[in-house]
Order: C-alpha cells, then structure tokens, then sequence
C-alpha cells in the first residue's frame, strides 16, 4: 500500500512520459492535501478511468489572499499518502514551496472577468494563484484528464475555461459534490468548525435544496429563489452570508429566469470559518455519505 | 518543396505528438510572417537541430496595442511558405483569428515587472498578448525546442522565464541577431522605411556599436556609455529616441557599473516606424548578410 511520494517536477515529468510513451491514460488529481472523501472520490474517478493516476499535495500559497488561513490550513502529509494508496493512486507529487515558486518567480495565468465573480469579489488573488499552479501542475504532469471537485464550482469553471484558452490538451472532468449525512459538503476547512458552528454549517446545503424545491414546483423567478436562500440562512443565527446568488454555468453572470442549467451558489462565514456551495437547478448527481441513494 | 499548412491546432497536434511518439526530436518557430532572413536563420537552426521543424504564422491581435500597426503588417503567407519548405521546415501552422481567441476568450499570461521595463513601458498589453499567444503554441506544439531572435530581447528574456515559471517542458534557444550589411537588425517593419528612413536607420546599430567600442577601450560607467548611444541617435535627424537603456540580461534593470553581460537597448522612431535594437557588451555573434565574416 505504500506509495510513491515525489518532491522533484522533473522526476514528476519524466514518470509520466514514460507512462504516456507505454500508450497508457494518465489522470491527475491537483489537490492541498488534508484529503477527505470528497478528494478520494476524484482519485477513485481517475483510477476508473485511468490507467495512471497522479495525485498532487501542495499547499499552494498564491491562492491565499493576506489573512487567509494558510498558517493554519490542516497538513499531514503521511496520512495523506496512506489513504492515496488505499484509493489505487500511483504517484504522489509534493513539491516544496521554493521549488514551485523560485526566486525571481514572476509569471501568473489570469482571466478577465470570470474571477471577479461570486467567491472572487472576496478573495483577490484568489483564482490568478489557483490557475498559476494547476497550469503548472499540467505541464508538470502533463494528464489526459484532470479532476476537481463540483464543491469548488467557480474553481471548475475557471480551469476548464483556462485548459480551452491555453489549449492544454486535458479534459477537464468536473466530479460531484460529496456530502456528509446531513447536507454539509466535504471540505478540509470544516475541521475548523466549532460543535455549534458544525450544526449550524448544514445552512449552506438547506439553502440550495430549499430552492431547487421551490424550482421544482415551477418558481423560476432568480428573485424568489434568491429570497427563499437568503431566508434559510438567516435561521441560522451563527452564520452570515457572503454572497448569495443564482448564476449562468458558463459566464456566471446572475440570471433573472432561473433554468435547469442555472447554478444556486452561496458563501457562508460562521465565525472566522468560510464555508462554500453550490447546486445546480435540474439534475444533480451529489453523493451523500452514509445516506441509502 | 511545397510545404503542408495547416490550420487547425488539433490537426497540428495530432501530427507532432505522432513526431514525438517515434522518438524524433521538434523544433517550434513562432512567427507572425512576412518572413525575412531573421526567420530563415531560426528554422535553419532548427532543421539542424530536430528531427521535424514546426514553423507558426499567426500575426497576434492582441500584442498589438490599439493604434499600432495590426492593420497595414505585411502579410504574404504563400510566399513565406515556399522560404520555408525551401529551408526544411516540415510543417506551418496558420490558425485563424477566431481560432485561436474564440467568442469568450478571457486567459491570458502575465508577469509582474520584467514586462514593465523597456518596450513594455511604451506598448501596454504587448507583453501580455505575446506569452499568450506564444503559450498557447507551446500546448498546441509541443515541441522539445522553440526558437527566437536575439532581436526582440526583452521578448526573449520574458519567454525564457515563463518556460521555467510555468514548468513547460521546451528549452528556448536564442539565437544571433541577423543584420543588413550596413548594420540596421532585420525587422519586418523595415518594410515600412522610405528610403531616407531606411538610411538613418542605421543609428541604432552605429550608437550599439559605438558604446561597444568605448566599453572595450576600459569605459565601464553606465553614464557615459548611454551618453554615447544618445550622441550617436541625435546625429540623425530622422530618428527620435524613444528609450536608450543598458540592462541587466536577468532583471532588465538598468545598471550602472557596465560588465560584459550587460546588454545595451534601444528604440527609435524613425518617422511613424518604431524599430528596437539590442547588444550585449561581450561577446555578440551577430550575423551580418553579404559581409565577409
């Protein structure tokens, strides 16, 4: 089970050539590490559909704006590795932070528009340090495919528009959400959650479902839905919305007639902790743990 | 001799990774066409170096800033394509504008500073425009080598790092400034001289080549040395000075105790021409056309 654990991007690069010259697919999963289930449902993905898989753990400093949590972002490497193992991984490439960013280090991939939306009109910086690295990570290891999380949609979005604009040759595969029994979407910042705040954390999924329940008894008004969101959230008296905002999957520009294609997304703070989610309003494949489906 | 052109980037790649997969080494050569002997010398230099010679002729929209010259660039593809399949290239890759910055295009490249200094200050967005378009051909054609004229110094300088930034696996080579007999840098904007201008445009190599003589004869004093390039450029009465700098070949800061890897700079208009030019104070391997070497 143990697996092999990679500090060098050239070592990195030459295995997967290598993979690649073999005629076999080869699947990366970019992740900060601190992995949860709804990492080790991309890393089962890739290793379903791949022959390979790569999964990469690096804390990736440009993404954290000034005061963010990247002092106290949970690390542990070891387990980390372990559980990558047990999933069917075949690499795991962490690099250290010098060798990612070297002295002198000067280049960053942006996007005009797109960033400034939903989680990106709080985060500055956010998303050019997020599409730096992954564009990185796709040189490095140059996949057929690559997988990210549903959670994270505006990430999602970005990337694969960023893979079609810098024609990188990836697909860029979108997995569902994974959630806890009662709603709460897998993430690694909700080990910050206080017992309190856990409870109330549920706010964030209540919110959506309530709308696509609305949605689904014919409301197509984005005001309305809005409102039932905003109204959930307001019952949870430790929580406080960031933004709340039904949105276009593609320009993520706010829609006024909701659609099966809009998407339903919300950041939450409760306390110092900063939650996010999101639903679209037709089909939604999320998985719930623990539930019967 | 007649060479194959093809349009589409993922015809393009599909025939260089079919390359790769035999072994053979390739060798990619951006340019934006109206080929002169500048070109010709990187794609012999690739034929000489790599089994397969991509050769890209895209003339960029968006290192063009908005009143520069996009719209009267010379342009003459089927002439640029038999130079080419004269000089060995095996491939020319010719996409269409919509192609390359399709409806929603919004990723772009960036660096912080390096693309301040020089030309970049006199041409906002070039820079940006330039590691696009030229990351992009990097995804499109991967290719072990990619060549660039000494010419366009900072444009190499900026290109090299955003290889090392962004982990691409392609080694730049830079190669010698080809020159006119009289010393004007082969440039396709030389096309646009009248034949007065033509004349005085040899100010740019003279006072180069003039701060070159004073650093061998022991002048090491940054002062000094500009002072001579802009004595020289002010001996012409055609050409106004739009920068003269001597440089750091890393930083591109300017510096004031000269060395030999210093790097003399330039721009000059001469009339509504802008024309740039460059010169290390070592040694300079520059090719000149119809001088005895």
């Amino acid at each position: 089970m143990s697996i092999r654990c990679e500090q060098s991007p050239d070592e990195v690069s030459r295995v997967v050539r290598c993979w690649q010259r073999g005629g076999g697919s080869v699947g990366l999963v970019p992740t900060m590490g601190a992995l949860h289930e709804g990492h080790l449902s991309l890393v089962r993905a890739s290793v379903a559909e791949c022959e390979r898989t790569v999964v990469s753990i690096f804390l990736n400093p440009t993404q954290f704006s000034p005061g963010e949590d990247l002092e106290r972002y949970p690390r542990r490497l070891e387990e980390d590795c372990r559980v990558l193992g047990e999933a069917g991984a075949d690499l795991v490439f962490c690099p250290a932070e010098q060798t990612m960013y070297p002295p002198g280090f000067c280049t960053y991939v942006v996007q005009e528009g797109l960033p400034e939306r939903l989680c990106g009109a709080f985060r500055p910086g956010h998303f050019r340090g997020v599409l730096t690295v992954v564009m990185k990570l796709f040189q490095v290891a140059p996949a057929q495919r690559a997988y990210f999380g549903r959670k994270d949609f505006q990430q999602s979005v970005l990337i694969r528009r960023m893979a079609e604009d810098l024609n990188v040759p990836v697909e860029v595969r979108v997995m569902p959400t994974v959630r806890e029994k009662d709603g709460l979407a897998m993430s690694s910042r909700n080990e910050y959650l206080t017992a309190e705040q856990r409870r109330q954390a549920v706010c964030l999924y209540e919110a959506l479902a309530a709308a696509r329940r609305l949605f689904r008894k014919g409301e197509r008004s984005s005001e309305r839905l809005l409102g039932k969101m905003r109204e959930v959230v307001a019952g949870f008296p430790a929580a406080r919305a960031q933004y709340v905002e039904i949105v276009d999957p593609d320009t993520l520009q706010p829609v006024r007639q909701v659609g099966e294609d809009s998407v339903g997304a919300l950041a939450v703070c409760l306390g110092e902790v900063r939650l996010i989610d999101n639903m679209p309003f037709g089909e939604c494949p999320d998985i719930f743990l623990g539930r019967d489906s």
